[in-house]
């Protein structure tokens, strides 16, 4: 049997090896710091026994992987635990969110199951970690059925991790069994802290239709200093996640009545969403876009037509019909609409580019369980772009959004984690529409601007779309995911499919190429990550509320601070007198809590000086000037966009 | 058998009588002049025979009816041409369009017949016109399917008509009998003109389903004159609609694969929506309106709850399903959702009024045929709001949204036709909420208002809608259709329904009223209004294109025409350069045609003096001003509005 290592070297061995003892064989090292390996790609136990001829990795205690590693060995440690106090809970999936750095167990047990009794476990859990030796066997279909046929979760996934990995892995311990996809150490002394935080129902793949299970949820880590550390962060997280900071700032909010996933933009919310939209249309204007309004429905046959229903039919809301002919569904996106608008009339080569741009309304279906606040919604609003350019004009188009796309972004202070340029993969003719000239000429058109502005990206070779190569703009967020911010998608089969021409100059027909860009993708999402970036103290031209105003010492001051705010109403400054009955104190601390801009604090003195003191969020000092500087400041600020 | 006249006084006969030799008996110049009668309130023909104790009136040649009644006789003369040239001819339908002006008569022939056949019907027609006399037969329901059981048509028309009015009918010319609900003359002097227009085709009942017809459409009048001048009102009339204005503007589109009666609204469209809602926008944040964006769809359980499903389902699009579970609908109306939007958290007494408003999306299921353009469609946006009130404000608050709807509609020089004062019948406890103390204090406070206000109202008893009293504002279009532009309607109903309140001074919940109003409506039929209002030619700040500018003279003129334009567009003035390579005249032309208010001509002399020479829309005179003059003349008449 023949193993061939990271480094290119070949093992030769006359039997069977587990990947513990292919460690020891290499170092004494490598023995004592084993976790687990890699065979032929698939991650396994340390004690996965190698048969054959296979490319082996030896992972250590010091891998990337020993996260995932301690957090399903800590989920397995669970449900033993859960086992132990009680014999009749049948156990079903363990697993672990890399992002919410968390581990679940799922079980089925008595529905009396408490939070209460999470102590209790965490005490058995505790004594299980001072256990040594897990014992491992690898399950085949047939060990499946055969030892697990009580057990239906474990029936289900298994034969699921089966037919993925071709094999499904069994760990034991005081004989109680697990069968799952997870690799977890067999030494414990790898892992030294766990801790048990709660118990939720969960239905059995997330469908309401299933019978509820039981699930724990906990943390895992090589060292109690390490979980402290993780503790901490994930308290940071929550409290920078756009979800809690609406609670303060009452931005959006949801009805189960009107729908699950569909956002109701509340007033604070529609402030925020109304100045950006302002600023990226002076930006169109700038860039001469031309603004339509277009159906959020459509026929089924227009979706037909374009191949969205057949490609993307699962992420579509379903179709209704309109008295007994008329099929229609709601827009899952754009283009068609926008490729009716070009069609309206006849274009000749002058008339290109066309800039047709739009804040769009569309729906995608998503499962009820996958939609998180305005990160991930069924209804959402996308500055959309369909521009149709000559191919001749591919090169300074590309670069005319990119400049614009650039010059929004920095104005958000909105930091690129990097670029990524998706090309095809010119051997393959099947996962990319056929038509060499113009992938060709169109990927050393995209590649000369992006040299000539000297920007540096990524080159993805094979992950254009089928339609054409694709510019992406990601960026990680508070809570370490990393997204598309804005992407830059040509395309070359829509314009056939839909039969797309301009006049040429020679009177002939021609067919334009289309760029789709989305300059800051859906408001939905773009404000959720303004919002967790900024921590909810969004600069003051975003600012919902950005003036509040507070008279101290009787009805003179109340009279002036309301010609106060009026003065500032009239310029469109979101001002407002706090006149609730409550302390200074109180009144100057849910400014703070609101991270309202500016707060004015006016009496007896400033009426005489026809004045205001303000304070800025996040600072104590109380400065003093006049009315009109103060407005002066305000207005500049607001015009500067800082 | 008494007969009471229209001045009360009572005629005893003591035998039937037709209403002509009842006119006769009253005076000999009723008896030459009478056309019809009126018995008990239904139109009938002059040979009506009385038969009992009725109230009678005569209609006579001078009456408002005139019209009506000849363009049907033109129609029952059409249709017996129409059986005197093709003998295979079954009639269907004669009938009156008041708006159109126009008669129709629909029959079943061979698809065949062809426009060219118009003529040699047109010259029978003209030959019936000379005949005296058409013989009249009142029609029950035994008359009916004795006598025409061969018409499919008449059998069921016929059935209709007996049974709205208890009789049908029956029309009879050399021979050809014609079953309809419409009055004609009997006496054929008193029409000299028809004109017989088109031939089209149409649907039986207008359904798809059935077969299709053929139907003749003319016009008809009491002299040649007359139909001259309703020829030129119809051409005229023609040229304003908004639909033809739009051929040269290019304001909005459709695409049958989008589908019926989804406008896509095209850049110069947008434009005019942008200014009217930056001007909304305005007023809303000076009566402090509070903006919101809510979804366009909702779960059918919404419309159930606010009773939408039970009385408006035939209006809406049908609704569709989300994974197995959920069941969606387009939205029809927006007030669930803005309560929902108030739901959201509590409110106290000291937060009322609580102004919600958006620019809401909402689709309603018209049938195909009824579409017009802008003016009825299928998905629209609206200029909505939702306002929640103590009733101790409903005074104030009723005064101040007439006030803003009075301010925005005389900034659109609209004209008020009359304002309308629904209210409720006290008497009638089935078509109005129950509540007689919630409904008389409401309704005094709403009188005693508009009569502060000095405003004159027609009042309406028995109009208001089930849930409250409403004010509408109803104007008169270029097309002489009435509409209603604006609404404030008052509900008591929905808060109950979704059980909204608010937490009153001594701590208690109590119930808010909720006022619906759209101030300007939707934006589709408004904009058609203005159009059709302006001729297309609408004021320079909602123009698409404000200044059109043309360079003569070579390149310098050209970079010149350029400079101009940069200048204006920095300030957000709609400028563009016809650099089209055609004369001079024919430029001037096009900008005319288009109705552009600005034209600049730039030549060396404009270079030179750094000025521009403009001509306004519709003058001839030539003006130059320096170049700067020219910019501020024409952002203060953008800021005036004028």
């Amino acid at each position: 049997m023949k193993i061939k290592l990271l480094d290119g070297s070949i093992n030769e061995y006359n039997k069977s090896m587990t990947i513990k003892e292919i460690a020891v064989d290499l170092s004494t090292s490598l023995g004592k710091t084993v976790i687990a390996g890699k065979v032929d790609g698939l991650l396994v136990p340390s004690d996965f026994i190698v048969e054959k001829d296979a490319q082996v990795e030896i992972v250590v205690n010091k891998s990337e992987l020993i996260e995932e590693i301690v957090n399903a060995t800590a989920g397995f440690l669970t449900m033993v635990a859960i086992n132990k106090i009680d014999r009749n809970a049948i156990n079903a999936e363990i697993s672990y969110k890399k992002n919410d750095m968390e581990f679940n167990a799922t079980f089925f047990a008595d529905p009396r199951w408490k939070l209460d009794q999470i102590e209790s476990l965490q005490n058995v859990v505790n004594q299980l970690m001072d256990k040594n030796k897990i014992a491992y066997k690898a399950i085949d279909g047939k060990i499946l059925d055969q030892e697990f046929s009580q057990n239906k979760y474990f029936l289900e996934l298994g034969k699921e991790y089966i037919a993925k990995n071709g094999i499904a892995f069994c760990y034991e311990l005081d004989g109680v069994k697990v069968v799952t996809d997870q690799v977890i150490l067999l030494d414990l002394s790898f892992i030294k802290a766990i801790e048990l935080q709660q118990l939720t129902g969960s239905y059995w793949k997330d469908s309401a239709k299933n019978e509820m299970l039981q699930r724990v949820h906990g943390l895992a880590a090589t060292g109690k200093k390490i979980l402290e550390e993780k503790k901490a962060m994930i308290e940071e997280r929550k409290s920078n996640d756009h979800r809690e900071i609406n609670k303060r700032l009452k931005l959006f909010g949801f009805d189960p009545l009107i729908g699950a996933g569909l956002p109701l933009w509340l007033p604070n919310g529609v402030i925020i969403k109304d100045e950006i939209r302002k600023f990226i249309n002076e930006k169109r204007w700038e860039y001469d876009y031309l603004k339509v309004t277009t159906p959020v429905i459509g026929t089924v046959d227009l979706y037909k037509t374009s191949g969205h229903w057949a490609h993307y039919k699962t992420d579509m809301f379903q179709p209704f019909k309109a008295g007994n002919d008329e099929e229609f569904i709601l827009r899952p996106m754009n283009c068609p609409h926008h490729i009716a608008v070009f069609r309206q009339e006849p274009h000749t080569y002058k008339e290109l580019p066309m800039r047709i741009c739009e804040d769009a309304f569309q729906h995608r279906y998503e499962s009820s369980g996958s939609l998180t606040g305005l990160e991930r919604v069924r209804a959402m609003e996308i500055t959309d772009t369909h521009i149709f350019v000559r191919p001749d004009q591919l090169a300074a188009e590309f670069k005319s959004i990119y400049k614009m796309v650039k010059e929004i972004l920095d104005t958000f202070h909105i930091e690129i984690d990097y670029l990524s340029f998706s090309v095809r993969d010119p051997l393959d003719k099947e996962k990319f529409f056929d038509d060499d000239k113009i992938w060709n000429e169109a990927e050393a058109q995209l590649e000369a601007v992006l040299k000539d502005m000297g920007v540096e990206y990524k080159r993805m070779v094979g992950e254009a779309a089928f339609y054409g190569p694709k510019f992406d703009i990601q960026i990680r967020t508070v809570q370490n995911h990393e997204i598309t911010v804005a992407t830059i998608q040509l395309d070359f089969v829509q314009p056939l499919k839909f039969d797309v021409t301009y006049i040429d100059a020679d009177q002939s027909l021609k067919r334009p190429i289309m760029i789709h860009c989305a300059q800051i993708g859906t408001y939905e999402r773009f404000i959720a990550t303004l919002l967790e970036q900024h921590k909810g103290a969004l600069p003051l031209w975003l600012s919902p509320n950005q003036v509040e105003i507070i008279a101290v010492g009787g009805p003179e001051s109340e009279a002036y601070a309301e010609d106060v705010k009026n003065m500032l109403r009239k310029q469109y400054i979101r001002a407002r007198v706090d006149a609730r009955d409550e302390r200074l104190a109180w009144k100057i601390r849910e400014a703070q809590i609101h991270k309202i801009p500016y707060q004015l604090v006016l009496g007896p003195n400033e009426v005489k000086n026809n004045s205001v003191n303000y304070r800025q969020y996040g600072g104590e000092e109380l400065i003093e000037i006049s009315k009109n500087d103060f407005l002066n400041k305000v207005l500049q600020e607001i015009k500067l966009k800082k």
